[in-house]
C-alpha cells in the first residue's frame, strides 16, 4: 500500500470531489474519477492510465486491486470511512474511487476496427443518461465509432460514466464541430443516414446499411441542425400511436441493431 | 368555472399532494393525479374519467380547457400561485392538474386491437423510468398490448406517467400474476418469447414473429422467473462488446421494432 488517508482536509481527497462535480476542474487538470469495480476494469482494459487508487479495505483489498491494475506505477492507497463516505456516490462504487487520464477525443486519430464501419454520430446530446445509454447500446453493438458533435457535456462527467456502466471507456468516442464531422465522414466515403422527420424521410427498414454508415440522431427538443438535414439521406422509424417521437436512445438502439441486422445476413 | 382554491389548507389540495405522493391512497380513494396538457389530452382521447382539473390561469384558460374537456360533469377550477406552485412538478404541467381514475388492468378485460396481436410483457419492472420507456415504445410501435407480470410500482405513479409521455393511457395495459399471463397467452394461441440469455437461446433476428406473438423482459438485475424459462422460448440480442446487458427498454424496443419490421415486409 503506498498511502493512507484519513482526514477530509487532506487536499487529495479534496481535489477528488473538484473532480467529480467540476468539469472545469477535471479540464484543466487533466483528470477524472472513476467509481466502481466494473468501471476500473472496463477502463484498465480499454487502456486508460490509472493515475491513483483509493480503496475501502471493508469491500475490497490491496492484493485484488493490485491483480487488476496492470501498470506497477498507478499508486494504491487506502482511504477511512469517512472519506469513503465522503466520496462515494451511493453504494455502487465497491470500496474504489480512481484518479485517471481521459484519453484524446481528436476526431483526426479515430481508426475503425473494421473496414465497413458502422458509426453513431449524436449531435449536442445533454442528458448524461441518454449519453449513457447510446454508449451502452454502441458496446452491445460493437460499432467503429461514436461521435458527438456540439457536445454539450464533458465525456468524463460521473453520471455519463455511471449511466453507460463503463462503456464511455470501451467505445471509440471522438467529439467535434458538425462541419469538422461532416467532413471527415465524406472523405472516407461513409453513407449518412440521419433520423429526422422530414417530408423526404424514407423508412429505415428499406435503407441499406450494409456499405460504411454512419446514423445521426438528434436531440428530442431541437432534432438536426440544418447542416446534417443537407447533408444526410433522412429516415425515420415509423410512429404508429399516438406520440411522435420515441427516447434519442431507443431509436438510436432501433437503426442500429437494424444495420446489424443487415450485416449479418 | 366550478371554483376558486388559494389556500394550502384546501382540502383538495391536501388531498392531490397525498394522491402524488402515495400510492396507497390512490388504491384507497380510486384516484390519481394527471399534470401536463399533453397528458391530460392523451388520458382524454384514451376515454380517462377525468374527474376534477384545477388550473393556474396565467398558463391556461377556463375556456381552452373546456374545450379539451369531452365530459360536461368534469368540474374545472382555478387555482392561485401559491397553491399551484405547491402542486406543480417543475415546470412541466402547463398549469393543468387534473384527478381522474384508473382504469381496469384486469387481465380478463384485454382485447387485442388486431387479429395477430403483438404484445409486450414485463415481468417485475421497478423504475419508473424503464417503464414509461416501455410504455413509450410500445405506443409508437401500436402493439395491442403491454403486461406486467408481477408488478412493483403502482402505473399511476407520477414518475411512470412523465416518463411514459403519457403513454400510460394509450396502451392497453393489464397486470397479474405470471401465470395468470402465462394462462391467458397460452389460451390466445400466442407465441412466447422470452428474452434471456440461456444455454439454448437463439438469435432475435431468426425467429419468426409475422405469428400472435408475446415478447417478454425481466429486470436487469434478476432477469426473468423460472416459469418463463420454463414456457417460453428463449431468445437474445448478441452482445458483441464487453458489457453482457442492455438496458431493458433499448432491448424491448429492439425485439418489438424487429417484429413490426418482418410483419411490414
Amino acid at each position: 500500500m503506498d498511502f493512507k488517508f484519513t482526514s477530509l482536509q487532506n487536499p487529495v481527497v479534496k481535489k477528488i470531489i473538484q473532480l467529480k462535480s467540476k468539469s472545469k476542474i477535471r479540464k484543466k487538470e487533466g483528470y477524472f474519477i472513476i467509481e466502481g469495480l466494473r468501471e476500473l476494469n472496463l477502463a484498465i482494459q480499454s487502456d486508460y492510465v490509472i493515475d491513483t487508487i483509493l480503496f475501502y479495505p471493508e469491500l475490497i483489498s490491496y492484493e485484488n486491486l493490485r491483480k487488476i491494475v496492470k501498470n506497477s506505477t498507478t499508486k494504491i492507497g487506502e482511504i477511512s470511512k469517512p472519506v469513503f463516505e465522503k466520496l462515494a456516490y451511493r453504494n455502487t462504487t465497491e470500496g474504489i474511487i480512481a484518479i485517471a487520464k481521459p484519453k484524446s477525443t481528436a476526431i483526426k486519430e479515430v481508426c475503425f476496427k473494421s473496414e465497413n464501419p458502422l458509426i453513431l454520430v449524436a449531435e449536442a446530446p445533454e442528458k448524461p443518461g441518454n449519453i449513457g445509454a447510446l454508449l451502452r447500446t454502441a458496446d452491445a453493438a460493437n460499432i467503429d465509432a461514436v461521435f458527438i458533435a456540439n457536445p454539450k457535456t464533458d465525456l468524463y462527467n460521473p453520471n455519463i460514466i455511471r449511466s453507460s456502466v463503463g462503456c464511455v471507456f470501451t467505445n471509440t468516442i471522438a467529439m467535434g464541430s458538425t462541419q469538422e464531422i461532416i467532413d471527415f465522414l465524406f472523405k472516407n466515403n461513409i453513407q449518412l443516414f440521419a433520423a429526422a422527420l422530414h417530408l423526404y424521410s424514407e423508412i429505415y427498414t428499406k435503407q441499406n446499411f450494409t456499405k460504411a454508415s454512419a446514423i445521426i440522431v438528434g436531440t428530442e427538443a431541437t432534432g438536426l441542425s440544418d447542416l446534417w438535414m443537407e447533408n444526410c439521406k433522412k429516415i425515420i422509424i415509423p410512429m404508429e400511436g399516438k406520440i411522435d417521437s420515441l427516447n434519442v436512445s431507443v431509436s438510436a438502439a432501433i437503426l442500429i441493431f437494424e444495420a446489424k441486422r443487415q450485416r449479418s445476413i
